[in-house]
């Protein structure tokens, strides 16, 4: 978004004294109000201020969310070693669609509902089968980091028609590429997310 | 959004003969160029016109999808007399994640991956229980109007923590009320939409 020094200047004269007319704000900065009448335009145009009739300027808050630290929800994982059963277990107690496998913080696998939903309506007894039998492992982990762009994660989970990404931080161990566990970025996050944009 | 007929004006007026300079378009207008600088403003503000420096203004097209109807998918359903493993195997035929459960057109039902993995882990025969055994109900059934606006629908998907909504047309049948199935809305729906959004 680019805005001149004048309107910087401009939105911390509201900032401080908000609400505040155009006549009184023009007069701190030693100019006429239509001198600075293209700045108002601008600036409630694109909703940096708001103008309320009769009473003055006041200041909108923008939250611009970028990036996936910012909008990312807790790890939900289970340890390699446990059965399917158990793990729809932990997705029940979690509810949540997506689980992560991990060995210690380290993503090794991820299932979602309609991965395990296709192995309990199957013959084998679910209770027996190790959850790392049946997981997507890398390299078909859709997954992104934590400094990643929203929306080049949005596009991945279009993309790749998933619900949901591990969020992880990449790491090297004697040539091996770990990736540690750090978050998770949803369908849920996009939504909430929408609203807040279009309510803004 | 608010837009003056003069706005209008000028709107109509860059999208005939875009490229078109400011001082042109006060010229039709029969106006002085700074009697029109308000306009021009709030039309870049709100990203309905662009303006190249030393090429003039275009029009950029906007189209901000508002309603259900403009935005929805198409309805996948199952009778509501067939078992519940015949229902998940509609539901992987279809690769929906929530499907609907009709009498005829009309919605009597829903199902989720979530409800039907609970089923899938129990002692049951789901073979033998029929779907209308296991599915939510009218009036639990949380559903959304071809013409209800967008954000509506997506605050309920939030509030009731569900992936997807049942479009439905509203219709009285002897004192009884009948949804009418005509589609559905979903997260994904709404991710997409968000990416239209932000990319615009």
């Amino acid at each position: 978004m680019n805005i001149t020094k004048r309107q910087k200047d401009i939105i911390e004269i509201v900032k401080e004294s908000q609400p505040i007319t155009g006549e009184v704000i023009a007069k701190r900065l030693s100019l006429t109000r239509s001198a600075l009448r293209t700045d108002f335009c601008i600036l409630t145009g694109k909703g940096i201020l708001k103008s309320k009739p009769k009473v003055g300027y006041v200041y909108q808050e923008i939250q611009e969310k970028k990036y996936i630290y910012e909008i990312m929800g807790p790890v939900v994982s289970v340890e390699n070693n446990i059965s399917v059963y158990d793990t729809i277990l932990q997705m029940f107690a979690k509810d949540v669609g997506t689980i992560f496998i991990v060995e210690g913080e380290n993503l090794v696998g991820i299932v979602s509902r309609k991965d395990l939903l296709k192995i309990a309506i199957g013959k084998t007894d679910i209770t027996k089968v190790p959850i790392n039998v049946v997981m997507t492992r890398m390299p078909n982990i859709v997954y992104c980091e934590e400094n990643d762009d929203i929306v080049d994660a949005v596009k991945k989970i279009i993309v790749h028609q998933v619900d949901s990404l591990p969020v992880v931080r990449l790491k090297e161990d004697n040539g091996k590429n770990i990736y540690q566990l750090v978050g998770r970025f949803t369908k849920t996050n996009i939504t909430k997310l929408f609203l807040e944009n279009v309510v803004k």
